[in-house]
């Protein structure tokens, strides 16, 4: 800084701003029924609500969800006199790239999306991650709807703000938390889909369960496998009403975990149960794993290190196993070794700002926090899965 | 839907919820000086704040900026014993892309960038915008740091929460909103640019000036070239304290601003002013215009149709165009013809929400907002400009 002049005026050398503003956030989520009812209004209002700037639908689908619905969805559209323009992209967990959001953002520009207008996303999970990803870059933020067609997409992925692709090993390394304008939750959507995706979404609702709703639990040990059987559609009275009751808690319990903390400024969260070795699992095993199931294989590990520790009975770590098998849910992966535990624990330490911060089931309804787990720990309690895996 | 059950518990069946929050957001800009002299401990409190979960400095550099002030960098961590890495990124403006965001993404992976760490952006306009959309998206929210080394960087580009890259023929087409965690800014960088690019952020001063700040104009009538010359470093006690005042207005004008409007809810913004066609102008030139070189030819182009519609007074139309030719800018170019300025206006509209929005100057320091200005207007005042320019 050698030969520098020294500032002459003081008063104008030196200055100190502090910039600070909140920003409020606010969105619907809806369960309803027969949301391609030419009768229903939902889906209308939604995808153009008052003051959008251009009078048409935009929807970006699922390309599977586009072939079995497209002409349902055009045809809804066409009853009410509104423009619709689809692009149909195809996805899969293996292919949730940065790439595939740049493809979403080039449908935007052949749209000409303009600012204020508003973008539907119809599909799952990894159809809902990628276009609200390209919605939240897109113009520094465009509004979305979400209309998730899948179990996972309407428990989990589908209601909350987060939004990401993967990249490198990293599990949805990138992304952002871009809130939806509104959620449309329609169970119609499960009946065409199989059974292991049907079985990938309950492994999220068992989370909600065994971290916060004993109730929630019970209702999956007595009728898990007959709502999986029939997808949620309910074709007795009883089924029809665990099935309503089994969906509404799991929402209902991701929405009041989600309330406090949208933006993840808090990093001790309980719902993080499943999601402590399992990103790293899900990664390295891709394409053989879907998401609920990496995290089944992560709750059954952590429910036997907890019955380990003495924190939770035997009899609730054999209740959390048997619904797990008994849905036909993984418990256990070769995988679970301490190499990949290792390099998974240091990984999710790094997520969670230098700390393990990781929720571990005390009983059936309720979970504590813990940053003491050592590899060691991990892998003696994945030995003991293993073994009884196979016993 | 037809053969579907009907719903027989109405009272799971529906639900509704909504989820309602707020994020609260606080950034710090410090106009200092000898930010990188050992005693000054301004960039070390800000590269590893109290709390920082790893102890070390991680740095973004502007390819240009590390071969000219690495060293110093090192030597200024290294003083303070904390473990600096650096990643040096080149950039230019036809380089601000999205696949120059993933490899800053790469070289985070490659840190190993935990949650809840800072990472400090040192260089120009491109390169903040470039490393303030990668921590964005990293782990859906980095905290970074931004030290801007240009005049564009200290006015503007680096003391807002935007973040962009270019996409098709799309000028900042993808970004985010992503607030710094602080922002430090030193003149003394500036004594290194060459001229072109000290006139380039002058661009975004005058703006301002014209639409805000009739002060600040005069200061830039009476003293823009030798602020210039001197490279806003100060050689005489005038000059000085014109350099000083000159920064100290620009910033303050524009962070008060950004203060009620950091997302942009607000459509209507007289900071526009020079960004009305200016975004496809300086993509279709590329690369031959930088930023305010757009932004100068874009404010001209608006002042003459403002005069020609008798907003603003003869003299100050020429008052404006003296100031940006005695500067070296331009005020005219050759794609100002009618396809290429429709077609801007209407990206421009789409931008902004289906309305043009345009700020137009009505005298030295005041402008205020017109959607009603057609593309033969446009075309008109861009031949009078050429033909003033020419003559």
């Amino acid at each position: 800084m050698a030969g520098l002049p020294e500032p002459r005026n003081p008063s104008w050398a030196h200055g100190d701003w502090t910039v600070a503003t909140e920003r409020k956030v606010s969105y619907r989520v809806t369960l309803l029924e027969r949301l391609l009812d030419h009768d229903n209004s939902a889906l209308m209002t939604a995808a153009v609500p008052p003051g959008d700037p251009v009078n048409r639908a935009l929807i970006v689908a699922d390309s599977t969800v586009e072939a079995r619905y497209g002409a349902e969805i055009r045809s809804y559209f066409a009853h009410h006199d509104m423009p619709c323009e689809m692009f149909a992209l195809p996805v899969s967990e293996p292919g949730k790239t940065i790439e595939r959001v740049t493809a979403v953002v080039d449908a935007f520009d052949e749209f000409r999306v303009a600012r204020g207008e508003t973008v539907v996303a119809f599909g799952g999970g990894v159809l809902l991650d990628v276009v609200g990803l390209a919605a939240s870059l897109y113009r520094r933020g465009t509004a979305h709807v979400r209309v998730p067609t899948t179990l996972v997409g309407l428990v989990d992925a589908g209601i909350g703000a987060k939004t990401g692709v993967n990249h490198g090993d990293g599990k949805s390394r990138l992304g952002a938390y871009h809130p939806p304008r509104e959620v449309l939750l329609d169970r119609t959507f499960l009946r065409t889909l199989d059974r292991r995706h049907i079985t990938n979404g309950v492994a999220e609702i068992l989370k909600m369960a065994i971290v916060a709703d004993e109730r929630l639990f019970r209702l999956l040990e007595e009728h898990g496998p007959a709502l999986v059987e029939e997808r949620f559609q309910g074709n007795t009275p009883t089924s029809d009403g665990a099935a309503g009751e089994v969906l509404a808690r799991a929402i209902s319990g991701m929405l009041t975990e989600l309330a406090g903390n949208l933006w993840e400024h808090q990093l001790e969260r309980i719902v993080d149960y499943g999601h402590s070795v399992s990103p790293l699992i899900e990664m390295l095993a891709l394409p053989e794993l879907l998401h609920g199931e990496a995290v089944a294989i992560d709750m059954a590990l952590f429910a036997v290190l907890s019955a380990r520790r003495g924190l939770l009975a035997a009899a609730d770590r054999d209740r959390i196993l048997a619904v797990l098998r008994g849905l036909g849910l993984p418990v256990s992966h070769p995988l679970l070794e301490i190499s990949v535990l290792s390099r998974a624990l240091a990984e999710t330490t790094r997520h969670r700002g230098g700390r393990q911060r990781l929720p571990i089931p005390v009983k059936i309804g309720a979970a504590r926090m813990f940053s003491d787990v050592s590899d060691d720990e991990l892998a003696v309690a994945a030995k003991e899965l293993g073994s009884e895996n196979a016993g």
